[in-house]
């Protein structure tokens, strides 16, 4: 009876990827609490986890493994029979997923990973947003939404008419840039806004949302 | 009697990493040169194969792909019993596979592309490169070699003993940075050095390097 075990911040966009990903699937797992505000992630032992010192980082059995994208993975092919389909079984269909998921990380994560720094966790943590850098991000971010903008209006999720880990590797940032000024950015476009909306109505989650700490 | 078509740039580094995986695999396939000095990446057809009017894109009969590592990706999973075993079958292998993959993608790939573009395409362009960005991204650079050298220490390629995908789709940037200045961060780490040296006198990639056009 070999337990999942996921280290990391429940306010950390990343981890929030992994944990969505075992909801999913409706895995058990046990949520290890990675002490950022001390530095933990830079030290042993939890430098054997992820030697680049960044959350998160999964155990299953001795099998051990970080990139919050790689962890998804491996959830969704290993578990393949449980919870939600999120990776095709067909090369085709699975072949036009990779693809939609290497738009996330080659155009959405770094305009969407840098707006929610400057917007959502510097003001959290008492730092001062820098224009230039939101109004670059703004611009970049607009134009990867305008292809999303054409790809949904003939498709209901990115990669296919069914959700899939290409939709779900978009839920924490779009959480987060939802309540910022960003947030135009996605309500201005009404196939993207629809799928924004459905994207973060699912039940798997809501119960990221629900490990988020009590706001001060 | 299907034929593959790449379509792209021999230079792109992108277009090199689809190129290279083609040919480890064996694959016979037809090159359609994309005339990206007339921009002809940014009109139509070429936005019919990526809306976001970059190289390289695929097509497999039907199938048309983008995003070279979607690509690389799709070469290794649809003909795994022909040529070089790029990805393993065993799911757990393939889970460190992919750690290393995501390491690429989000560690190795911004710095190393930012550097190429300044050390190595500016040049060939007749443009300017910019010093701070070459120091800000050799410091990174220099950090995610830290990682490497000591995971290359005891393991003879990234993610296993042998060649994966992961080695893979470092090639065309390390090719780029070993005529660079930034060379002295890959030769002055022993482990990193000598892998760069396995992976680059690899044959498939000797074909890639044919493609290039010859230097004016
Ligand atoms: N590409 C990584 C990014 C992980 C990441 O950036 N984690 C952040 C928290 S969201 C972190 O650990 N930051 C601390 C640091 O980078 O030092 C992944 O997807 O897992
Ligand atoms: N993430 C993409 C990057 C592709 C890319 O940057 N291609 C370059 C050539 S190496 C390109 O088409 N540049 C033209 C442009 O971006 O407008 C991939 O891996 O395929």
């Amino acid at each position: 009876m070999s337990t999942i075990k996921v280290h990391g911040s429940p306010i950390s966009n990343a981890t929030m990827r992994a944990l969505v990903a075992l909801y999913e699937k409706q895995l058990e797992f046990e949520f290890v609490p990675t002490d950022m505000r001390n530095g933990e992630h830079k030290k042993e032992p939890f430098l054997s986890l992820n030697p680049f010192g960044q959350v998160p980082a999964l155990e299953d059995g001795d099998l051990k493994l970080f990139e919050s994208r790689a962890i998804t993975k491996y959830i969704a092919y290993e578990y393949a029979d449980k919870g939600t389909e999120l990776l095709s079984k067909d090369s085709k269909k699975m072949a036009v997923t990779t693809v939609w998921l290497e738009v996330e990380a080659h155009h959405f994560d770094q305009p969407s990973s840098k707006l929610a720094f400057e917007l959502a966790f510097k003001p959290m943590f008492g730092m001062t947003t820098d224009p230039a850098v939101v109004e670059e991000n703004e611009a970049k971010l607009a134009g990867v939404l305008d292809v999303y903008e054409k790809r949904l209006s003939g498709s209901k999720y990115l990669a296919a008419e069914c959700f899939t880990l290409a939709d779900l590797h978009h839920i924490p940032n779009i959480f987060y840039l939802m309540n910022t000024q960003s947030k135009k950015l996605f309500e201005s476009r009404p196939h993207v806004n629809a799928w924004v909306a459905d994207i973060t109505a699912r039940p798997a989650w809501s119960k990221v949302v629900a490990m988020l700490p009590p706001k001060p």
